[in-house]
């Protein structure tokens, strides 16, 4: 082995960006060249928004998990994800993190076909969070309508999984610091989230929200404010199809994720917004954590 | 460092695999965790046939990868990944193999947004050749229509990237022995192509192959055929739009790939086919490389 470089990793963009992590319970930040999160974006992944030294909704997040894996047929040690974050989590300083999980279905043989009686390798990474401008929270963002669409799939519909070129492409359409989020499609015209994130609308005092049966990932604050949120606030909500007029047409529009919390929306392309009293709500108890299992 | 683990990378199943590898141009087996390729699937890969020592058909590969990065907006040093390969060819003994370049998209910060300016990081592997059984060159081999159907992206179509789940998802619906590749459509009904190979059929004396602009990848041993072997045994040729029905009516149907070659269709699931003069003629041309490049 002595002609192999001494470094894990030769990174021509010298990026660094890890504080800690853990690769199957070890410290390490590298990963083989074989694994089948590489070659074929076979796994999965979460964030995991930690405050205040406290990993928020990870119990929702080791539940998707668990049963995203279980949708892909993969074989996972969630308890031994759960011990690796709070073991990251000592690593943590007062400021805020993120951990990041990943999950990729185990090396095989060379070739697509999956072996399903190996337990996946797991990488838990604790990351600083760049703080996004908490003014987004406040004044709201504006959305670029992505031309980019999204394929049709319902086998991975609702799945955080590692083939997330789509995402990527999508984000690529701007750079401007202006727009903060890009609304996207799929090839059949449904509007389905944002390029990282969920979107929701108010219309008749409702919430609705895309149905993610064709694509799209499931994001945990979408379920929080769907199954906890809004009940609390007695809001009523709806899971549908919903269309670009939808959009337009809407009282009050926002995003969603698990990191940036809820984001209003005051324009998409040269549509103008209102942040509405709904939303308001939705974030103050979001903040206040002021619904059962906060 | 002295906390890290000395290995650079533990792997639960200790699959073993590649004989020398380069990443980067510096030998090692190993990529950082926050590699895009790994987080979200941005990045391409090639799949080279090592015949007596050199590469078969290395500039269509290259051709095809550098023009994917163009779509992509992937910045990669094609020279490079070239210098690498024959560097790992002196460690090829004489039995087959297969080189393996995988490219991903440099890191950068965390989220999808992709820098576009940071040449990419290159993987180039050496690895044995598993010998698939010659008589499915022979004899023919048996598919399966599979039930998972691909997304239809247009803006992916064709590009051997490595978000593959759909790929994946497909080659894990049989562990039977005796089907050999699985045909798969797209989800508006389309024939597009195996799991890991291209599909042709045989039509009025045509030779007919799937248009690839909603999905699939469009491979090197496909090109081959198109541009230079029919050409060269004056078969006409035609890239459409095709059905099931066109496959089950076709008189021939093959498979292709850079590592398979051809293998004829005897059957997909109960229907039969018969291996024709069109078929064994192509395979003839390929195997004698009688036709212009090769």
């Amino acid at each position: 082995m002595a002609a192999y470089c001494s470094a894990s990793w030769i990174n021509l963009s010298g990026a660094k960006r890890v504080i800690k992590a853990l690769v199957n319970g070890l410290f390490s930040e590298s990963i083989s060249i074989n694994s089948r999160g590489l070659s074929y974006g076979d796994g999965l992944f979460e964030t995991i928004s930690i405050v205040n030294g406290s990993p928020e909704f990870i119990d929702f997040h080791l539940e998707r998990l668990s049963s995203d894996c279980d949708r892909l047929r993969i074989s996972c040690d969630i308890n031994a994800i759960r011990r690796d974050i709070f073991s990251l989590l000592k690593h943590a300083d007062g400021n805020r993190h993120v951990i990041k999980v990943l999950v990729t279905r185990a090396e095989s043989g060379r070739g697509y076909k999956p072996t399903f009686n190996i337990v996946a390798d797991r990488i838990v990474i604790l990351d600083a969070l760049a703080i996004s401008d908490i003014r987004h929270s406040q004044l709201g963002v504006k959305l670029r309508l992505c031309n980019h669409r999204l394929g049709i799939n319902a086998d991975l519909a609702g799945i955080k999984h590692l083939s997330r070129l789509e995402n990527v492409m999508a984000r690529s359409e701007w750079s401007s610091l202006d727009i903060v989020e890009g609304l996207v499609m799929d090839s059949a015209g449904h509007v389905v989230e944002g390029t990282m994130s969920n979107v929701f609308l108010v219309k008749d005092g409702e919430l609705q929200t895309p149905a993610l049966h064709r694509c799209g990932v499931a994001g945990i604050m979408r379920r929080v404010i769907l199954d906890q949120i809004a009940p609390s606030l007695q809001i009523k909500t709806r899971v549908k199809d919903l269309y670009l007029k939808d959009v337009f047409a809407s009282e009050e529009l926002f995003m969603c994720n698990s990191l940036i919390g809820i984001w209003p929306v005051v324009a998409i392309g040269c549509h103008h917004k209102t942040i509405g009293k709904l939303t308001r709500s939705i974030q103050g108890s979001l903040a206040n954590k002021d619904f059962e299992g906060a």
